[in-house]
């Protein structure tokens, strides 16, 4: 049916000519005009189609004026003006009109031609379009796309996987549009299925990490401190120049810098403190929730976000609860000696985000049987996205030194670095807990830290509490073995009132 | 069909006498036989099934030996020996199995005919549950059931929902067999379809967040304090007269209080320290994440267990990373304020957690169009479960009082005691934060605390942040409107360097 339908789209072809479009993209809004114009400027021939066509036409008339770029008023006359295989990127909405959209290119499409999703699409989507495009011998490739406009324009992120055999008639083309970093394109090849919109998820919940982190020292900066918004600024201009060096500092100077034209005072503080959540950040957590990684920061930077949104609860809650405030001046009086820590305790962390991140991709590879690049996924987020970093260069060193790092804080680099952090990282955290600021990525972050550098830790009491209340049966600690300790899940009858039957198959 | 079957299993029937069982139960683990026991004792005919059928034979010939009970060796005769409207009790492991055997007794059942499921199902497993059988005119019940062991023999908590015609049938059993709190059932009707497994389910978090609680008050006492199990075991007894008066301090002091006969010293110290978390907690924080809603005691009590899950991994890591740690003697001056500080920290901790939980609830109810009783679910959880204690009698109260209210934290008496046990609060935290002892529950119920009566969050600058990269634009504070603050969603072009498109229908 494929070679009938490609023979009657070859008939409904304008003309005879052969095509020229390198790739085709459908969905003009921002992310899409804006990665256009890159592969424009890098000398590909793109086909533009968007479902309502009058923005076909308004694109072709202003920012595509006089660039390789082909205007598409239908999905034949986009497949039409593509050289074979058919390369085409969809950049519209995930979900539903992923599907809608594959559904109506098939019909179009020969064995071997390239269907990539450059959405936020959720990975469990990604690998069922991968598997139903794989029985029609369509190649399907979904690709994790960031930097926002700025960067799809000038060279974003780019986070490819799907079926390998695609990656050698896209390579050129996404390693030619992505960003650089020291001369190497941020993109490489992620693996099988989903995995590169997996990638990208978990990118973007450390996104959601990065900015929780931000918005906590700015808080008490500003709440503690008592900065204005340009001293928060300098704050941020002497940050982005050493460890926290990023794309999120690098914004946030500029945010604060940024005054209302109509009255000169900062804009910031004119913005409603209300954040949605409904994406990929959620699905990160739930997904570490699922595999039973303690990916915290992550979660507790979504649940912020939740917080925030019951702005109204809140008013009516600050005029009912009662608790620590700074009113009028700022108690603290080594202002500089606050800033150092404050950059400590963002940076020490934000060490703990990424460390979390890796351990959950490390287990999602385990979990879906992916064969995942750390160094290279490093690399990808090191420049281009939303996420790029300094750091992500210390990262991408210490993977490619050792691909099978353990875990990111057992690198000296970074196990130092947190031991140089962790007095700045504890005395900021002290300041909030006194002061009444809410710090819940900052205390996340070290409470892992503790918890994970802690032999020991109390859940022995919590396995003795499920044995009391529910014959749960638990283990021995090694070499505490004996003769009432024995077996490999015991049992023990705490009150002497209790049955002798465990539960082994209902779960109280 | 039904009815066909019905004659045919009235035929299979060993007498023609009516059937004597008030109730059928499927399942005869530890809660199973349990539950048996206490209807049994409460003058009821219980008929027992399990599909290994010696387990049936032993449970006649020992615990059920002289009591009303009926062994059934078959589906066929289980459903026999019931009086109509049959009542079946399941009580297997959640999932398939009790698709399976809802598929087993379909055939045996007439119309009016009323099965119940016991076990902790997922909850919208039981919403399909319920309209499957509903279509069939068999009345679906998914019911809570918690107390463990004890509870269900002596009087569990008891928590149904689905049929609303099926209450009549089975309220006097369930009420019967329910704990008693002052007099009154710890059961009610929760409402439709799955909500009854859904309230099991948050307290089931809820129960994860209080073990957590209690394991990093342990930790504390432990790590810096330098108590002794007996020691600890005092406290918990202290604790066990005041605010914190419940089934899971309780069983703390007892548990802390035993020693190993072997050698006599405290078994808990040989208990391997790490939990599972796969079940109702996580499907609680999953929930939470879904509905948007910040519970983030949940959510870190889950990922506790997911951190102590990696023992081998914490063993390595602590033998690498540093950080200040009590060896030697305790550096507490004054015990007494120590642990008063500490059950502050408790309480106010546990406080947060249940004003979290409600808060799912209500949103649950909003989102699903339940019409639940928040007075009754506090009610329900008074006696009986494993998170039965004073404080949910205070919750009942508060509920009773106003069920209307919107956050248990505006009740003048939780509003007083946390104020009241701020001090001891922020005191804990920050000793735990110097000493290097992860408290990730006392401190995310903090940043929730000071983040909820915070009328402006930093979220401002995380929708800035949005803005600037995405172009997701921005509200406004009320008020804050002027001639370049205008229209309902902003966009600022904060560099001067980017497009004028909004992400409207694409989320970056």
């Amino acid at each position: 049916m494929t070679a009938r339908l490609a023979q009657l789209s070859a008939h409904l072809s304008p003309t005879n000519t052969l095509p020229s479009g390198d790739i085709g993209l459908i969905g003009l809004a921002v992310m899409g005009q804006n990665l256009i114009l890159n592969a424009a400027d890098h000398g590909f021939t793109v086909v533009a189609y968007n479902r309502t066509v009058a923005k076909v036409d308004e694109f072709l008339a202003n920012e595509a004026k006089g660039k390789s770029i082909i205007g598409a008023r239908s999905i034949e006359e986009l497949v039409a003006n593509l050289k074979r295989p058919r390369r085409i990127i969809l950049l519209v909405k995930a979900g539903k009109p992923v599907d809608a959209f594959i559904e109506q290119l098939l019909p179009h499409l020969e064995k071997g031609d390239i269907i990539i999703d450059g959405g936020n699409s959720h990975f469990p989507d990604s690998n069922r379009r991968y598997e139903e495009l794989n029985d029609k011998g369509i190649l399907f490739v979904g690709s994790g796309v960031s930097g926002g406009e700025e960067g799809a324009r000038n060279g974003p992120s780019l986070m490819p996987g799907g079926h390998k055999d695609a990656w050698p008639h896209i390579k050129d083309i996404f390693q030619s549009i992505a960003a650089k970093s020291d001369g190497e394109p941020c993109c490489d090849w992620v693996g099988d299925a989903g995995s590169g919109h997996y990638v990208k998820m978990v990118h973007n919940g450390i996104e959601y990490g990065d900015m929780q982190l931000i918005c906590e020292a700015y808080d008490l900066l500003k709440r503690v401190g008592k900065f204005t918004d340009k001293e928060i600024g300098d704050v941020f201009t002497q940050w982005n120049k050493g460890v926290l060096d990023s794309f999120l500092i690098e914004i946030t100077r500029d945010i604060l810098y940024f005054n209302d034209p109509t009255d000169g005072t900062p804009l910031l503080e004119k913005i409603l403190d209300s954040a949605g959540q409904k994406g990929t950040g959620k699905w990160t957590a739930i997904n570490a929730l699922d595999l039973g990684m303690p990916v915290t920061l992550i979660g507790e930077a979504v649940f912020s976000r939740c917080l925030s949104a019951l702005k109204d609860e809140r008013v009516r809650a600050s005029t009912v609860l009662e608790g620590p405030t700074v009113s009028g001046e700022s108690p603290i009086t080594d202002r500089k000696q606050f800033v150092d820590d404050l950059e400590q305790a963002l940076y020490a962390s934000k060490i703990i985000s990424y460390a979390q991140g890796f351990m959950l991709i490390n287990e999602a590879a385990k979990e879906y049987g992916w064969k995942l690049n750390n160094p290279a996924i490093a690399l990808m987020w090191r420049g281009g996205c939303i996420i790029r970093s300094v750091f992500l260069g210390e990262i991408t060193a210490a993977y490619k030194e050792n691909p099978d790092l353990e875990n990111l804080l057992f690198h000296p680099f970074f196990k130092n670095a947190i031991t140089k952090a962790q007095s700045g990282w504890r005395s900021s955290i002290a300041k909030a807990v006194q002061y009444g600021v809410p710090v819940p990525a900052f205390t996340t972050a070290l409470s892992f830290y503790d918890g994970y550098r802690s032999a020991m830790l109390p859940a022995n009491l919590l396995q003795a509490q499920r044995d009391y209340f529910g014959a749960h049966t638990f283990k021995v600690l090694p070499g505490k073995e004996n003769d009432f300790l024995k077996g490999d899940w015991i049992h023990v009858n705490w009150t002497g009132k209790g049955g002798n039957v465990s539960a082994s198959t209902y779960d109280a």
